[in-house]
């Protein structure tokens, strides 16, 4: 089994300069720990979803935390409304994980070696420098712990 | 909502004295970025996905990445053997991420906040000291992005 056919079904993978909500989206939709974000089509960094979380939350709290315990339902109902106008590059956190790259015919051992030694959730699976999918830790083990029946 | 009403329908909890492959096992099947392990039903640590995935490669290519090539795809096939007689306890990284722990009670934006602050992708949710649920940063996304039908 190669990297390229452990790879997810669904996208996990945006675009630098896509909206930030769509960033959101998918993180909540397929429930990834993280999405690879591409710029023309080369994986650039990993976005963790605790970092888009932490857009959820204005800037005077992220400072002294226990000011959310004041702030009332109706601001935690709009908490998403913060992602308005920004862009998933804007998210790209300046020392977040460093992004693991596998190449399509790479091992599972080669995938979990490299993924293991950069403490990332998700792994950019790349053919001729373009990515063809992405690989999750989870995603990983589910292969690990079913090799002949996937 | 509060945070006991955001928690995962599935447990995302270990005991740190459970087989290590239980762990696998439920980070693969329901797709976690990671598990909260418990010492007597308190949160005691976070085990990311990514940690239980170094286990799954030798000691030797961990120290030298490169060898993982050279190993053979039988090699590959029996990967999760190496989880065989391990514990939960002996999973857990040293300089893991700290595990983000809230209250019962706490809000959205209380969680964001911890969940942000400690980069941690889950939350334990506690009442009375024991734990109730599990929030991850991807449910905690969908949540805040469907506010009014969840």
């Amino acid at each position: 089994m190669h990297a390229e056919q452990m790879a997810e079904d669904y996208p996990a993978v945006v675009p630098l300069d896509a909206p930030a909500i769509d960033a959101a989206r998918l993180l909540a939709e397929h429930r990834l720990p993280g999405l690879v974000v591409t710029d023309r089509d080369k994986p650039r960094a990993v976005l963790p979803a605790s970092q888009v979380v932490r857009f959820l939350v204005p800037t005077y709290v992220q400072d002294d935390p226990s000011l959310a315990h004041v702030l009332g339902e109706n601001m935690a109902d709009h908490a998403a409304d913060a992602l308005d106008g920004k862009t998933v590059g804007d998210l790209i956190p300046s020392k977040g994980p460093e992004l693991a790259v596998v190449n399509a015919d790479d091992t599972i051992v080669e995938v979990a070696a490299i993924m293991a030694r950069l403490r990332c959730p998700l792994a950019a699976v790349v053919s001729d420098e373009r990515i063809v999918g992405v690989i999750t830790a989870s995603r990983l083990l589910q292969t690990a712990l079913r090799p002949h029946d996937v």
